[in-house]
């Protein structure tokens, strides 16, 4: 799928450079050419970074080609959402107010990859603040329709086979949303999963560093230098037993290619001797999401407050709204929204039972046409908002031609067994090139 | 207290501040002076602030005094521990890597009281990125003592009559400790009231902002400001009715003044009526502090990973060890620790019952001589690691003089109830001047 995205026969080396650069048969520099080659191809009418600096790019290769090899990322081209800070490149926050700001520090997460030989190639575009006011890139897929935020940039560099993977950030449905839309691998892990610092606050409940990718492989590899891992490569693949299907209370909302898509995904793991079991949200899920807004707002709005003191003329009228919103929500509401919340993970964790797997829609449908919205969050963020692993796969084709993802969640802490569930599912895929298979 | 242990007759008037700029008695210029002179008489023996620009704050203060009236904090002074941004001020986080550091906007908690009018005086001296190597602050009350850490600075600053109230950070005991070492109030909110955005990360499951001050109407009224709250000045006392008593299983650590200070705190509490009932933590709590251990080192070691990839010179020995230990700690072990933290969690709610307010030691005993530990952390960061909300209140003296704290432990979100509580117990101290009642 990635190759034919990318409107070449064969998948370009820079996309296999995880097991390509392992093997040797390629040089860093060499897999730096690829990127910087399709970018400058592409980047005009896709608009997947915000910063890159192709000189630059090429001396980070060269650098890694004349070190030893420094750990499992040694040479892969990954793409930084411009809300992470990066000690060599400006982070500007998809808002004027940062525009040229140079941060001192890598974030743990950039620094973490950087450490393991990754190839920084650049800053990707992100909706301002990580919110819902989108920037210029277009959906490689269909340039009229959006790619999805507020990872727009990583999951479209992504698609477009700029790169192979990307860092992105959830706060609702940042990273599973534009992976959807796009077409390519979202995961987010567990909260605390990965380190936050250096990373711009949103909702700092939510908040969550996550993982946009070409294939699982590179899910899993630069997961695993995210959290003190060591690599085994390749992912292996597991059969779940025991999988709950959750079309949850927002069903009705969900368009025909989400149902479609949804529907298809429990068949083949019926198809596959699966036990698949429909399950209900707890009642405590009823009001969730006026909760979740209660939080996201409140937090949104403080995290916010120097720059709205200074310039809130920068701010787009969304977010202004937001944050006129957050700072006169009421401490009692927010503590109790964030009780209330405590209280559905409980009975998410009750009801769990003996299920090994969660399979739920991913998004409301394909990417809508138009560029000034990036689409609705509420079938990621209930789950970014109870804080459980979840992976999103594209493996469905809508009549338009537009990938529509099923999401896999997992208990908290379960993010290699939900990776290696995620292999054998998206195994299940007809037509699919799982590239490291 | 305040006025004997600032050497001088009368409470000065800066540190009544609050109530008196309310009444219109005195000019923001006025507490400015006050507050440089005290910082010009002490600071050389004291060494409580890493950054202060005497100018700079009469200028604030000349502008509060020239703008109508903006919020609850008008002229309020206040200090900033060095590990919080501030957009007019260097932010050094006790570290020679952020010497000169100037960042860009002011930390959420900063720009929420600079938004309600307090005189932002300067950066309090904090031990190393918020962790254990000591800054050069002494103990006020005996120069050859540790203030405690790492909110060194502030906590001297406020027992030194600098300032009534400062703004700290609470990862493990960062605030009780030293709060209690100096003999002013600490307070520690829920983790998730006080937006962390601006605020360094040290171990982001445990961060919380807090408040050490001359007393329990700053702490209100700081935290009202923190929150969306409304002030309402002075803050009420309400006596609890259920109350329980928790040595912990670290009593046998309690000095003897910490046993003292502990029994006449009980004691208090009986002799007013209240029904005090002894318990014991759950079980679970056997293992807590190595779950503690594990989370800490873990995340601080990649919070800081940027700084330790570029500058590993420039770390203490202390944290250069802790980096090290954290970096190689497995994924698997960090969640579990998680785990067994939020089953600690539970159990401890559980066993709340119908109690309302839980009395605890607050530290192994008064402040150690010498300034190159700033103590032990075992009895604050308990609290800390399932993240209640907690008062410290200095109401016992040992022997030497020296002040020792008790502590009030709420459950999560109670902080307004705490509060009153904390301010009834107060006043149960025989011999203390609470400065607002």
């Amino acid at each position: 799928m990635g190759s034919s995205r990318a409107g070449a026969g064969l998948i370009p080396a820079h996309v296999s450079a995880l097991a390509l650069l392992r093997s040797g048969e390629v040089s860093c520099e060499e897999i730096a050419r690829g990127v910087l080659a399709r970018i400058a191809e592409r980047e005009r009418d896709v608009h997947a970074w915000a910063y890159i600096d192709a000189e630059a790019v090429l001396e980070q290769a060269r650098a890694l080609d004349r070190a030893p090899v420094r750990g499992a990322l040694h040479g892969v081209p990954i793409g930084i959402k411009d809300v992470i800070d990066t000690q060599d490149m400006p982070t500007q926050m998809g808002s004027p107010i940062y525009a040229g700001y140079q941060p001192r520090v890598d974030a743990a997460c950039v620094a973490l990859v950087r450490a393991a030989g990754a190839l920084i190639v650049g800053k990707t575009v992100t909706a301002e603040f990580a919110g819902t006011a989108p920037g210029p890139t277009a959906n490689p897929l269909d340039l009229r329709r959006t790619p999805g935020g507020s990872s727009s940039g990583s999951a479209a560099a992504v698609a477009d086979s700029m790169v192979p993977v990307a860092l992105g950030t959830q706060t609702g449905g940042s990273v599973h949303r534009p992976a959807s839309y796009c077409g390519v691998i979202g995961f987010k892990p567990t909260q605390s999963a990965v380190n936050r610092a250096g990373v711009k606050a949103a909702a700092e409940r939510f908040d969550t560093v996550g993982i946009i990718a070409h294939d699982l492989d590179y899910v899993d590899a630069v997961f695993r230098v995210l959290t003190n891992g060591s690599a085994t490569s390749p992912l292996q693949s597991q059969q779940p037993s025991r999988v709950a299907a959750c079309r949850t209370s927002l069903w009705e909302r969900a368009q025909p290619e989400t149902v479609a898509a949804f529907e298809a995904g429990v068949n083949r793991l019926r198809e596959a001797g699966v036990r698949v079991r429909d399950i209900d949200l707890p009642e405590e899920f009823a009001t969730i999401g006026a909760a979740r807004a209660t939080i996201n707002d409140f937090q949104r709005a403080h995290a916010l407050r120097s720059e709205w003191q200074s310039q809130p003329d920068l701010f787009s009228p969304q977010l202004a709204v937001l944050v006129r919103r957050g700072l006169t929500i009421p401490f009692e509401q927010f503590a109790g929204a964030i009780e209330h919340v405590e209280r559905c993970r409980a009975a998410f964790d009750a009801a769990w039972g003996d299920l090994e797997l969660l399979i739920a829609p991913c998004v409301d449908g394909e990417a809508p046409l138009g560029l000034a919205s990036t689409g609705e969050h509420h079938f990621q963020s209930i789950w970014t908002t109870i804080d459980v692993p979840s992976v999103s796969l594209p493996m469905h084709t809508a009549p338009s031609g537009m990938p529509v993802s099923v999401q896999l969640v997992a208990r908290p802490w379960r993010e290699h067994e939900l990776l290696r569930y995620a292999r054998w599912m998206n195994g299940l895929a007809s037509g699919r090139t799982d590239l490291s298979r």
